[in-house]
């Protein structure tokens, strides 16, 4: 088995271990475990906790103690897919090839679980008992921020439906909406190395801004190259909503190889860590070469 | 001026200042900031920081050291406020005298408002440099479990309506929706004493359970029998939206001796602290005469 693959299945077994950990009151009827259960247990690529697996283990950090942190970014990542699927939102009804959570349990229970789920990302975090004070006060200070900064990236996303935009506030967009939560994965894994030199971190920081921006040019470029079956969501969302993309303004040809040479900017940046980045550049080699 | 009326006055231009230090970047429209003060300092009762300043000052801790968990436990009561208003939730259109945020920002943002301030909570307390580490995982640690409480209680209090309910499902689902948080409000103030004994945890932890319920009761009798224009918000919205309340199993009556026995043996509990009570008992006192 691939070790990407060996991480997805360890970070499926967590999450559910975990949402079956908070046995739902049944003197009455929550449906909130169901909404959450169904939302995060559907699937999807797990990049987010890979990446977190991944860093951690360049530094030799046990798997046992980045399990918090890898569930926290996912938990975050899924609330923040079902509140960005509401109607009021980008009004998305398919997703990781199901419907919507709203379009299962209402809006109201959708939002709930998306509140909950951002709870629970800094409950599991903050009761890890393998992790020191120190530690976990800064990964659950990270994490807030970058749980704030992913809400204003999509408050200025929705402001900008339909509006001329240039490149360069696409760019800070999606800094914030998806590069502030890419960042977090990264850094959380490092992190957890107490001792990780400062050199280190500048490299992992950087690296993570060039694989961040890439990571969301792909995604336009994916959205108008694959179809809905593969993706597991709706093709040609952007154009359809009038979204501004790097597609829509930079073509798609120009696209490709905007996202390619970030990709291969993130892989040059990480050959000066102290560790052996090998297994970071296969993830990312792997990750510019995804079909969705 | 009184103590509670000093703690007021704090926590409003400690929520100023901190929201006004998060600039928005102006290279782009974003709203977000906008709707989080429109919500935030709109005013309220306070009623939540102001618990956590007197527990606090029971045990000589300096208001300074108490200003974070304060504007943590406000940030969280009302992003969940936010999110009640909502047409899919409870659809309410006035809250403190104003109209609520979705209707004035559209419900998009005032969901991620909501999102937002519930991160800065944790932002919040996580980058306190005057609380050492330890303090701040328990700190950090239970708001996150009360702030997924009240998301389960809200989706239980939706899930009810219209629904004969008994007593004791009325107090599991307030238990968590309301409880839950003041529980924390009092909590945090007490946790902010490295020192404290396992006893006076104890007590503090009973008091807020009964204050919590009594709070919660008063409030279903208030909505009967004060003005929208005291309450700053709907009249009789529980039996309009055919919500199950106190009055409506118990009867007005019943209600109010049910209350005021509760808030008497919350007074009853305190008692027993190893310091002196006066300041808590005062404004328990306070908040059992309350008027909204």
């Amino acid at each position: 088995m691939e070790i990407p693959e060996i991480y997805r299945e360890r970070i499926n077994s967590c999450l559910e271990n975990y949402l079956n950990s908070i046995s739902p009151d049944n003197s009455y009827q929550s449906e909130l475990n169901d909404v959450m259960k169904y939302s995060v247990l559907a699937g999807g690529k797990r990049f987010r906790p890979i990446l977190t697996y991944t860093v951690a283990n360049l530094f030799d950090i046990d798997l046992q103690k980045v399990d918090s942190c890898a569930c926290a970014i996912e938990l975050i990542h899924i609330y923040s897919l079902i509140h960005d699927d509401l109607p009021s939102m980008d009004d998305d009804d398919i997703r990781h090839n199901q419907p919507s959570s709203h379009k299962v349990y209402g809006e109201a229970q959708a939002i709930l679980a998306g509140d909950g789920l951002q709870a629970l990302a800094f409950q599991i975090i903050s009761s890890d008992d393998e992790i020191n004070s120190d530690t976990k006060v800064k990964l659950l200070n990270l994490l807030s921020v970058s749980a704030f900064e992913m809400a204003e990236g999509q408050s200025i996303d929705l402001s900008i439906v339909s509006k001329d935009v240039d490149i360069g506030l696409l760019n800070n967009m999606h800094k914030k909406k998806t590069g502030s939560l890419l960042n977090c994965s990264v850094m959380l894994g490092a992190i957890l190395n107490p001792n990780i030199s400062k050199k280190d971190l500048t490299i992992l920081d950087s690296f993570s801004s060039y694989m961040g921006l890439g990571y969301q040019i792909q995604d336009d470029v994916l959205d108008v190259t694959t179809s809905s079956e593969v993706l597991g969501k709706r093709q040609n969302s952007d154009s359809v909503k009038n979204k501004p993309s790097y597609p829509s303004i930079l073509g798609l040809d120009e696209s490709v190889k905007k996202y390619e040479s970030l990709y291969q900017k993130a892989i040059d940046e990480i050959s000066n860590l102290s560790v052996n980045e090998k297994p970071l550049r296969d993830l990312t080699i792997k990750l510019m070469k995804r079909s969705f």
